[in-house]
């Protein structure tokens, strides 16, 4: 399939400068595009590529001005990368998956929407509704009396326990687990014995819920997901966590049980959240910290356990050669030493 | 359905104080529960609630003395969070699953016992052993030769290679994979050389594995979970691990081959342990925490690399303004210079 | 089964010596195996066990002398253990299952090479070419325009996205998941725009992927696993990823966005790569440190931030006792005001 540029143009609200005659036929990086393709240019560090690209066109900023001469098509834009993710988006609609494969397991009490795509062999137990345009892909299991909303797509071997409710135009990747027991043992004599779990999991509209990532469901009550968040793969959800809207945080981060969690935050990869805290709003984690206590709205931290950016910072330098300091003070205890010999 | 609250007064042997004639018909939490709820007050934080909760009736202590007047009737117990646990437990056994769905498929040589539930789309290989009253949800594949006991439930989307030994009242959660080969390879001329994993997975009974955890078949012999043993979600057992009764490790923890936890031990989430260590019994391990040495009985380290409670809280400590211990000896360091040239 | 040991000296190039009429049974542990078995002594740790075990044969090094009489045969090769790797590879190629299970989802469009498994409940998406001798387990699900290369094995559970390109030889555990989206959003007025990931993932030859692993799909271009390389379970290999031939990543480890990994490294367990970064060749990095840096070729580091083996060795050690600098500084600081006022 070939696009005219003259549309892409459109599509973006970009200027055309150079030949607008041109179709374009792929998507890629400047450093590797050949011609008939288009390409983007939004980070300074690949500026030096534009002059030697054989991309038949360039997305790049209204302020971009080449040093040199340019062989190739430039369509200015405002922000390049958003202008690219759209042509993006737009070329790939392209799976338009609907109707129901078979052989899939529907149980007759549930709702099914219009132009619903259900893969072959997945499961839909009793009393779920799926709304219109969801799309579920094979293996996925979907347990009773589960809400699936408006254009969500759950891909393959997805396991979503029973009394689930996700929003719409979520989108969840394959391997995860939704709404599996919280991590609940009362002590008992001889052995642990477990705390039924009997809340649920609310996903609400608009998030992404990364490939093997786990959100256990509420003792009691519902462990909630808000609006927009995005998760990231491997990462665990304890019981009864709820995370503030637009929230977004990065691989094989664990948040244990009873934790809220602001909105706006950015929380790194590998953090360790301990049980029953309050983060605020736009708080910001660095990677692999490990946090113990309440954070305040806005504050940035990294560590474990968790310190303000700036100390972290200073203290992890003077780590690297802790050994200077002790043989500062050695020095120091031995010079004291001669001194009072000296003196005395 | 609604319950009797003196029905529910003998089930956990509580003295009813207020009024008997009550129907419940829910379990809420008690700063959200609605008149016909039931809900319980265990942490002492929750008390101020008691004086102002819509529901109909509170488990709470014997020593619990309201300093004012509650418009709620209490149910008296020794434990409010067990007796609220066994009214879960009560409330919760409505999942009485039972028969087999379409399509599945069971080998012919595999033996299955009574009351058993197979969900539609479960795998059972050649020579499996599914005990009485076990369940086993959609998409869950059972290797050749196989044994799982009595009134084990497997959820949805689980793995498990042949030869794995699955005791009585287990609980596997999605996700999970039991029986991977474990990690082994070789180094040889040009590439590395698999070395096969030929030994299998026990796990005894009254064991409850998180959604997503991993645990590796042995190279030979054994990896054996211990009985009533508690894995969270995302949990890495290794080739040749073995874990004591009674022992709950949190998630994302990741166990190297060959070691061997004891009993009762409580390790914390995140945590790393490198292969062939002995972890000693009732030990306790803080979150994020490295081990690379044996630990002996009873000992509680965190750190990584781990250290005793005591040490790498102080530490912490210090290591939060290290910059301060540095700007010290600079000024020691200042100072004796004046003294030594004004002694000089 | 009963095999000759001739026949296993044949096979591993050994010399017998002592009793060579002999039918070897099965494979154990030198202490725990029995009459009839056979074991290897490759940890000098285990000598001890030689003089005592119950195994009819043990494989030893050429080197290996006795101290005093041993009760069993022994095989003498150049490296014992790679000669027991041969032998378990021998007994392990039992599992030579062939043809199509029913029921499974194979398009129409998709071409299946010769002596190929397909297990039951396994989808096969549109034009997937699978190479002759390939395996796939029940609940694979294969996206379309995937290609599995030759003898490659696809345990159950796993989940290949579109576009996916795997190699000969490969192996990939349950739960694993190739070719999820990126984790790529735009920032936009309200909320993230997702970037769409129209890349996809590659697998070279002689790949191992551990369980529940994960490989996220190149936003554009490609993820690529190099030939060779084993990745254990839990790892994130985050898009636009690339990892050199015979790179070996322990469990839990999480890799961001367009890292580079050069060949032959060996990465620990739950280590965080950040985003960008080129990671030389033979680098080896320790468990749960965290790399914020480039790394060149050769470097052994650990910690997070991760520094020089030895300096984290050095300054590990005095971060135990940090109290003890803090007091002798406090000390110094006492003894010089003393000094002074003696002075004074």
């Amino acid at each position: 399939m070939k696009v005219d540029i003259k549309k892409i143009a459109e599509l973006i609200k970009g200027e055309i400068e150079g030949n607008s005659d041109l179709l374009i036929g792929n998507i890629a990086k400047i450093e590797e595009a050949k011609a008939g393709d288009i390409s983007f240019l939004a980070n300074p560090k690949y500026t030096p590529h534009i002059y030697t690209t054989q991309a038949s066109a360039v997305i790049v900023s209204k302020d971009f001005k080449p040093e040199k001469p340019v062989n190739t098509t430039l369509l200015k834009v405002d922000d390049p990368y958003q202008s690219f993710s759209k042509i993006l988006r737009y070329v790939d609609g392209k799976d338009l998956r609907k109707g129901i494969e078979e052989p899939s397991f529907i149980d007759k009490s549930a709702k099914i929407g219009k132009d619903v795509y259900i893969g072959a062999f997945v499961y839909i137990g009793k009393d779920v509704f799926i709304e219109d345009g969801a799309k579920i892909y094979p293996h996925t299991f979907v347990g009773q009396n589960t809400k699936i909303g408006k254009n969500t797509t759950i891909f393959s071997n997805v396991s979503i326990y029973h009394d689930t409710v996700i929003g719409s135009e979520v989108t969840i990747h394959s391997g995860a687990v939704i709404g599996a027991d919280g991590f609940g043992f009362a002590p008992g004599k001889s052995h642990y014995k477990k705390v039924p779990q009997i809340g649920n999991v609310i996903i609400k509209d608009y998030v992404e819920i990364g490939a093997n990532t786990s959100i256990d469901r509420a003792t009691l009550g519902s462990t909630i997901i808000g609006k927009g968040v995005k998760l990231d793969n491997f990462i665990q959800v304890a019981h009864n966590v709820e995370i503030g809207e637009n929230t977004v945080i990065a691989a094989h981060t664990g948040i244990s049980g009873s934790c809220k969690i602001g909105k706006n935050c950015m929380i790194g990869g590998q953090v360790g959240i301990a049980g029953h805290l309050k983060i605020g709003d736009n708080v910001k984690v660095g990677a692999q910290s490990g946090i113990s206590k309440d954070i305040k709205d806005g504050e940035i931290v990294i560590g474990s356990p968790a310190l303000p950016y700036r100390n972290f910072k200073k203290s992890s330098i003077l780590f690297k050669n802790l050994s200077d300091l002790h043989d500062r003070i050695t020095l120091l205890e031995k010079k004291l030493k001669e001194k009072n010999n000296q003196n005395g």
